[in-house]
């Protein structure tokens, strides 16, 4: 029969390998795990499901856990046949995991299936949906593994220095890597590296391992481009097995400047390998999961693999479980992200189931947020809080313009959500409007024509996190835009953005804005400027005035800068956003946009996916083509509007 | 250094090792996990100490879980030596468990150690204390690991019956079997017996394995006397390790009739048995946690060992952690004893911080309860609910008279619990004077001088279980109490108790009437009725009308009836109670009073634990000797009063 899947309370699966995950950072030979709560998920429930069979028959059930059967009152054991009678029929399924793992089962039968029209118990009174995912489809998967592709791949190069052997992988991967024909009366000492630098320090690489007492090592999958093994006779054999998610690129991007060609390539290379069980900040290091890095990456993924499925995980491995006492990764301006997220998730996507079982939780972390403000209600500082926003020096002293207006987007977003699942959101409007009269009054400067950070301190000072968020967020009106445009995004005297990390949000700013060309010379200087020094993954942090291994350094620690970081990927939104021109006018894409902008590219090729199918755009010599995967798009040209036809390519 | 303790998030040691034990049921060859909700500990959590050192030195840290050590934001492994400047540091430990198992640490140095002075934070704005155990005081201990006490045991005889062989091991135990000098080739079916014909009925007893491919077994502890290995040859040796907790017996009780001295003796082996984790129901079959067995057992405790910490640990595994979503165990009642016994617990100990740590929880599961009473606040039957109170037939076709007793009194322990931590308990009281005058006015029967069980059915039947506890929670006055003994307890056409569970009720109400011989009178005939059939541990069930292997049947199962079950211990806590007389008459017994109470008997001498101390109680030909361990105590004896001095014995 088809369609069985295994099946667990829903939410847990992800608890579980965000536990798994964020137990793995290692540093200097140090373990490193998160700081910040994680969930975990229940030890037992209890499966359930009426199922009326056509005819008699019989089912055997698997499990991952300790385990009964009871089919009307009769026990059973896993792993035996269970017979059954034509007719109605209750079945539970008692599963308890004393190690930590998830209960979960499996059954595939003539007349019984696992899949989701089951449900789950845990404590008496509470129903749960069950989780599946089409990976887990035979009875001899197990949820508690997750599952990867692999590939092997090889050295490109090696080369003897002094007692090991350095290996060149030829551009940045994760990958398990195999070590054969060692010796196992050797010690060996294996170093990892981003850069051939990192792999031949033994003191300062981040990831290094002393192996010892095996002629064969298979080991986890680490993030590198090199390796050294200290001590490797020549008769040693070192490959890998590539481990990857196995998204399909569902864009491409070219123009008449092959760099660019080369920096998108790179910059979807970076994404793969950071979208792994959920979206990650870098593979090297953290190997976290940030609400912030992660709100980058949901973009990034409608533009490359529309994979809705690791947005949704991402968010349920984020929101952990009620009830909450910390903000997301600890971060005040990361919980509001995660709202806002589940709202642009359900506004591209139109998943309204998802957002009904994650309601609940967005409520109660609405709750804790709200539960913390100030008496004028703003989010201010509060013991345990982390106010972020940026690396960036800013004004803290007082309650910061950038958290008040994400929390009046968080309001918006709660409304939105609200209707969505049938509850009145007009409390949350009527708040979003007193909130934004009260920052408009206290945070606005007429004179600076910008946000000024904290209205308390008497310092006004102007940084431009607040007044990038209030383009985005379409905070203000037209003028209050063009002065933003004018007093602190085109004012050097404004303190730059530093992280590349705010640097998407301005550069999107731009794109709003129209100023296209500002991101593609961006593009050119920052992106180009790392594959100029022969980066193959694009970096977490990349100044140019910087010089050699200098680039590496970071947080005070000589190899301390990721090469490998997601929020390097922003070219693929930012191209496909704004150049290509792609975006929704309706929930989940039932209608979109198709609005190119060459600036300064005298031609180019841009395919960008939507739910269902890809639209692809060619623009050559003022010609324009554009051919449309789906109904329901609009082609907007030169200030004229054309309807597009489902797999009719348009030229104009 | 003294007193270093490994920490951990305080009641964590309890949610894992409930996790553990309630997943070792087996029955019949089939896994049988708990089907009610379990919780979970953190997976990971910050530990956290501000130290002053005298002087410079060093500490080493010994963590169970992945952690690093961070002392004034300088990072350090586990396991390595760290040094400290006199003066004050911050010190962090972050650990996480993604194993199921939970973060805990151990430090023992000459400037600092872990132990109750340190905090636990899981989510950042939430701290909590730590718990220890002095049982985890060294370096190489494992909190993960329950620690047991263990003793090698031998077959007291053998016997060969067809192909194998049949153990003896002469009375009840609960131990790890080992199986030495076997055939590796052979497969062996082992069959546990709590009775002799269990062992040799491969079909139907309740525990029963299949080893194959060892010359060597050493089992999990299981509950045995006897054990019949198939296929053994007469080489193979059988041995065990029992497996106990050296809890010390502080009471004894004999008198002129040997028997009672005997059948106490045996309730003290089966409440010994049955005190490990928790206190479990039976050790053979469940092997669970049941709060309404447990309340029992706390009683039991206090009149046998007087150990506080197997109480405690045993509240918390029942309570889990909030969010509650179901009752303790799924049942209405057992929630309301967990309470009640809160409250017990704190007048037997005056153990404030433990109540001030469960408070959160109490509250919560409170709010539950109180959540799905009816439109009148009368506990009813909701969606996932079990009305319980005992198997015997009863009215429940509305709110039942026994729960609302027991609200009553839940009520009246949330007021005291209140007042203690420092909140107002009024709104308590005043619902519980509501709440009383409904009932007496819906469920009193006058001309029946009974509580009906229903009042919404018109049925007006009467069983005794409410009537019991309107006499043992002082719910009636002098007046109603009368009417009840002789229109209830005394009156055999209203049904009798079956269960020995409800019976112990029953018998608690006749003491706090003063009528100890019927008490007695039913020790010889119930309790000695099982011993005269051989029992060598007190039995779940026993009904002097079967006969055979008929005692043995329980819940439609041959073997079903639990051989060794907590519950049985009553005469412990009856005789300390009621006949030697000891009771608290202030918190944690700064007072006490002792009442002895000779009933039937002409002698009989008697030891009861106080917190400290015991009280020794000697009566023969009319003369009585009390000896008190402790300060506080009044003897009561022929309506006069007496001071008792601390260890000098009063002869009267």
């Amino acid at each position: 029969m088809n369609n069985a899947r295994w099946i667990w309370c829903k939410g847990d699966f992800e608890l579980y390998h965000s536990i798994q995950l964020h137990s793995r950072r290692e540093e200097l030979g140090v373990e490193y795990p998160v700081m910040w709560a994680l969930y975990p998920p229940f030890p037992n429930v209890v499966f359930r499901k009426k199922f009326n069979a056509r005819r008699a028959g019989s089912f055997q059930v698997s499990v991952r856990g300790k385990a009964y059967i009871r089919v009307d009152g009769e026990k059973y054991a896993p792993e035996t046949e269970i017979p059954f009678t034509a007719g109605e029929h209750d079945i539970e399924i008692p599963v308890l995991c004393a190690d930590g793992t998830f209960p979960c089962v499996f059954i595939d039968s003539e007349e019984l299936i696992t899949d989701e029209s089951w449900i789950c118990v845990h404590a008496s009174t509470e129903k749960y949906p069950v989780g599946t995912m089409e990976e887990y489809c035979d009875k001899n998967d197990n949820p508690h593994i997750f599952k990867f592709s692999y590939e092997p791949i090889f050295p490109v190069a090696s080369e003897r220095i002094g007692e090991g052997i350095l290996y060149d992988f030829g551009r940045e991967t994760f990958a398990r890597l195999q070590i054969e024909r060692g010796d196992k009366e050797q010690t060996y000492r294996l170093c990892y590296g981003e850069s051939r630098e990192e792999a031949l320090d033994a003191q300062n690489a981040i990831i290094r391992l002393t192996l010892a007492g095996q002629d064969r090592y298979d080991l986890d999958g680490r993030a590198f481009r090199f390796v050294f093994l200290e001590n490797a006779a020549d008769s040693v054999k070192v490959r890998a097995n590539y481990e990857y998610l196995p998204l399909k690129d569902r864009a491409d991007f070219s123009c008449n400047n092959p760099e660019i060609k080369k920096i998108w390539d790179v910059c979807a290379h970076t994404f793969h390998l950071n979208s792994r069980e959920f979206f990650l900040d870098g593979i090297k290091r953290d190997r976290w999961v940030w609400s912030g890095d992660a709100y980058q990456s949901y973009m990034a993924n409608n533009y490359l693999f529309f994979d809705n499925n690791i947005t949704k995980r991402t968010i349920l491995a984020l929101l952990g479980k009620p009830p909450y006492a910390q903000h997301v990764n600890t971060i005040n301006d990361y919980t509001m992200y995660l709202i806002i997220a589940v709202k642009e998730y359900y506004q591209n996507t139109g998943d309204s189931k998802f957002v009904a079982f994650v309601w609940p939780r967005i409520c109660a972390l609405y709750e804790f947020l709200a539960s913390r403000t100030d008496e004028k209600d703003y989010v201010c500082h509060r013991s345990g809080d982390w106010i972020f926003i940026d690396w960036s020096p800013m004004d803290k002293s007082g309650p910061l313009c950038a958290e008040q207006i994400l929390y009046w987007q968080t309001k918006n977003a709660m409304a939105t959500l609200s209707e969505l699942v049938g509850e009145d959101g007009g409390n949350y409007t009527a708040e979003a409007e007193k909130l934004k009269a009260q920052i408009l009054r206290d945070y606005w400067n007429e004179e600076k024509g910008a946000f000024i950070d904290c209205h308390t301190s008497g310092k006004e000072n102007v940084t431009r996190h607040a007044n990038i968020f209030a383009i985005l967020y379409d905070f203000v009106d037209e003028d209050k835009i063009q002065k933003i445009y004018e007093s602190v995004l085109e004012n050097d005297a404004v303190t730059p953005i530093t992280t590349p990390y705010f640097e998407f949000f301005e550069l999107l700013s731009y794109g709003k804005l129209g100023k296209i060309q500002h991101i593609q010379d961006k593009i050119e200087s920052y992106w180009g400027g790392i594959l100029r020094l022969g980066g193959t993954s694009i970096w977490e942090q990349f100044d140019p005035n910087r010089e050699g291994i200098d680039h590496y350094e970071m947080y005070g620690k000589k190899f301390g800068c990721s090469l490998c970081h997601a929020w390097g990927s922003g070219p693929i939104y930012l191209l496909g956003r704004y150049c290509v021109g792609v975006y929704p006018t309706d929930v989940g894409y039932k209608t979109f946009r198709v609005e190119p902008n060459p600036g300064k590219y005298k031609s180019f090729q841009g395919t960008v996916p939507l739910p269902e199918g890809e639209v692809q755009v060619e623009y050559a010599d003022g010609k324009l083509s554009v051919t449309a995967g789906a109904e329901g798009g609009t082609l907007l040209w030169q200030g004229k509007e054309y309807t597009l036809e489902k797999d009719v390519t348009l030229t104009v």
